[in-house]
């Protein structure tokens, strides 16, 4: 990885009709969150899934590229019809759609000379200057174009390629974060939680979110900050507000 | 429900840092992208995750509801400081944000005299003019402003009040999808499936999704469209294609 730069961010573009459509769970942004941000100190600004229309994927790699410092987009590398994000990419950037050399030698040792068909041959194609991101699992190469990274959306393959996306990526500050979990409800501590980010308002972001457990409701605290002497101190805080109200905190 | 419409479309607009840390697995989007589409014949075309900031709510606010028929946004409009959907919406659409006389008696009633707090009062304040969507698990209800409907994060309580969106809604055709099963690989197939693919262009979407089961690798082919007949007739030419080609069809 390259060097340290306080803020950096990226956005993830999730290319696929059977997200939007509700058929399939998408999986891949909180495995990408959470990798970007542990490994990478890189923090996701914003999620977009979006179908596969060559118009609309050329939009939005154009908005989110200018945006953000990189872009993540999953789905639409593969063999088929429907996959066409590496060519959408090409008219976004106005850069030739062709054969990457490496690419194609991967993929035809692979699959073996014989077996090398269109469709397989078709995955090896991408905007010109693209860089490979190998492919542990299934060999087809993910490629970053710019600051564009674009991975599979198979969750299982896009997990064996994370770690190959490394060496390409500035590294950031990592957020760190805390949970603390009452026993009570959002409104009884929303007034003085309101008070306490005000406090840290440059600092640590607070976020709240009621929970159920074993039938008994309570209020999930997440504080996060690139500091980790803010928030320890904002937890202390946090403490100290739910032991005046006499609110149970639980240990996990 | 309102009179039927042929094209009438949506976006998701998912209002939360927990969700963009990777924190939280979303599970908004697959119930409501199918409700929509069962229910109402509406067709989710963009979903966005955005964090808890005004500016960030505001810009995708506008831009959104310009874009599309529907937004539906989750999450934010809750009790505590970063709550800020409700304000926000009011902000992008410059009218009042001010207490909502008959949500403020419901929750008045909800909670009791003595325990309405300020907390819980702020679930009442909304864009002027908005018009109630009932809860009827937790009592503070979600909103409809012009074209945008705003529903709680939590799943289970959003799932409750779903049905009581339907009223404000026009009514489109309902995209039927079939899904055929085969024992092959993509490649194999992403040829003959790309000529089909053109033959019911403007009739019929045909994806491709690899998958893995009991240790032997697939693909299942989804067919979607809004007439039944191209949908058969297209899945017809598809089996015809994968009997060609001596691929196994799974029967589930």
């Amino acid at each position: 990885m390259k060097k340290k730069n306080k803020k950096v961010n990226a956005a993830i573009l999730i290319i696929g009709n059977e997200i939007l459509s509700g058929r399939t769970q998408d999986k891949n942004v909180v495995f990408i969150a959470n990798w970007l941000n542990l490994k990478c100190g890189i923090s996701v600004k914003e999620v977009r899934v979006i179908p596969d229309l060559e118009k609309i994927i050329i939009t939005n790699i154009l908005e989110l590229s200018k945006k953000f410092n990189y872009v993540f987009t999953t789905g639409g590398i593969g063999p088929t019809h429907d996959d066409i994000t590496a060519e959408s990419i090409s008219k976004a950037f106005k850069v030739k759609y062709e054969f990457h050399k490496e690419a194609y030698k991967i993929l035809e040792n692979y699959y073996g000379k014989e077996k090398f068909n269109d469709g397989r041959k078709k995955m090896a194609k991408m905007p010109k200057g693209s860089k490979l991101i190998y492919n542990p699992s299934s060999a087809a190469p993910g490629f970053i174009t710019k600051n564009v990274i674009s991975l599979p959306g198979v969750p299982s393959i896009l997990v064996s390629m994370i770690e190959n996306c490394k060496r390409f990526l500035i590294k950031g500050s990592k957020t760190h974060s805390k949970t603390l979990n009452l026993y009570t409800v959002e409104s009884t501590i929303s007034k003085k939680m309101g008070i306490i980010q005000k406090r840290y308002k440059n600092f640590v972001n607070i976020g709240s979110y009621p929970f159920f457990r074993l039938g008994k409701i309570g209020v999930s605290i997440v504080t996060r900050s690139t500091s980790l002497l803010k928030l320890k101190k904002v937890n202390q805080d946090l403490i100290k507000m739910a032991r005046q109200k006499k609110i149970k905190i639980l240990k996990t």
